[in-house]
């Protein structure tokens, strides 16, 4: 073990909620008790910003401060993104690179497809992508959730990760069943559910020949799997999916490098 | 052969450089040669929003007419992200579901990581979510590159696909290098390369205790296998990539199944 290693370790927590979000002081909260931690999250809410970053203006970072069992804890709220908040913070507003970057807790899950859409996960996919152990926490809809039970578990898993460190390029995406602590049967790994959403959309009457819409839409689980991270949370499990951020389907690169490609000719 | 297949193919147009971008209509254009083309397009650029979805405001459809040889193509600009656009098309503005979405062309290369970027692939994976074949195009930087060269191989791989059929949730990335058609020296099936972006950040003075940014980076391929998808397009190939929505890293599921969580209680 090097000088290094021995230190406290040093932990980045972000979120997609915006940085006065009950979640991201849960999660900050659960982090403290396992080392260092330095807050750098978007000032507003950036739900469904997938991996958005902001090329197009300029992005202000300005130091916030919070209060009770967080005072003294370094913060800034960022006008950005959350991969914006990742790509500042390991590039230029933290002090050395971070031992784990910690993103949520998600007011809301993300399962199955919904992660493609999670500002949340794209925040861990980033520091993935840099090489830093990254995880992903969202507390599935439900009237008993509580963000201090989803923050005891996102000291769990924070907890092992730091001690046995995750395979390179993986996120772990976690979502914690809306249960009371007693409720919950402990952690099980799954896969994303197959699952897709039918939007069916609210239209706004104009009069002219445009089209006004508003997002309405139904969401629709198609896999039964009992490891499938929906059917994993709705048993009162934690539900623990590796995924990774190299999308090549490499399965399939042995069948289509048999197509040829001159039925016609550029 | 059912009576719907044995109908000229319907294809939909998107991009994310916006509806009057020349890579669009390049590829429009390919399209027509091989069915019914509709495009459903950002009315402006929509450069690295990622798979961002548009929940909090309205959108807009609009008629847009084209000229020239897309004249009489129906097509509409939105105010909305690429995925906006393709979830808009499938559930409510197409008349019956498309045979192929490709999005493009990209005004410069998606490869790599910038995958996760690119607006331009997530139109294409949100319909290859909804079952569709889809296929993403970006014409890689370089004084010499040519939208119609790039339309060219748009329409080779276009109507192998029509032919062949993907498998199911699979996006094909296809980036086409920047040299004239006879320097072209075929079609290659790649992998995304590993590389990784390293931003340096231009600082605004401020008179303040903010911190003013905006984003300046470099780029650096780590990866020398000769079938990732960079060494491809330098090689003077058209690299098509298979690439995924289903992030799940199904490979090491077992490794973290072996896991135990119990270090410390919750």
């Amino acid at each position: 073990m090097t000088a290094i290693q021995r230190k406290r370790p040093y932990i980045l927590v972000t979120n997609d909620d915006g940085i006065d979000a009950p979640g991201l002081t849960a999660l900050a909260k659960a982090m403290l008790q396992l080392g260092e931690v330095v807050i750098i999250a978007p000032r507003e809410e950036q739900s469904a910003v997938g991996h958005a970053i902001t090329l197009r203006t300029e992005m202000r970072a300005v130091p916030y401060r919070f209060g009770g069992s967080l005072a003294g804890v370094r913060a800034m709220a960022i006008d950005g993104t959350p991969a914006d908040c990742v790509k500042l913070a390991l590039n230029r507003l933290l002090e050395r690179r971070p031992d784990l970057v910690v993103s949520g807790i998600n007011r809301g899950s993300n399962l199955a497809v919904n992660v493609m859409y999670s500002g949340t996960v794209s925040a861990a996919t980033e520091s993935s992508i840099r090489g830093v152990d990254s995880l992903a926490f969202s507390l599935v809809e439900g009237e008993a959730g509580d963000y201090d039970v989803a923050g005891r578990y996102a000291h769990v898993i924070g907890h092992k990760v730091l001690r046995s460190r995750l395979p390179r390029g993986l996120v772990l995406n976690v979502n914690i069943p809306p249960v009371p602590l007693d409720d919950i049967h402990g952690i099980r790994v799954t896969c994303l559910a197959r699952a897709r959403w039918e939007e069916s959309f609210i239209e706004e009457p104009t009069v002219s020949d445009q089209i006004r819409f508003w997002y309405k839409g139904e969401f629709f689980n198609l896999d039964d799997r009992p490891n499938s991270d929906i059917r994993t949370v709705e048993s009162g499990y934690v539900s623990v999916t590796p995924i990774q951020h190299d999308l090549t389907a490499h399965g399939c690169i042995d069948v289509l490098s048999t197509w040829s490609w001159d039925d016609v000719s550029p």
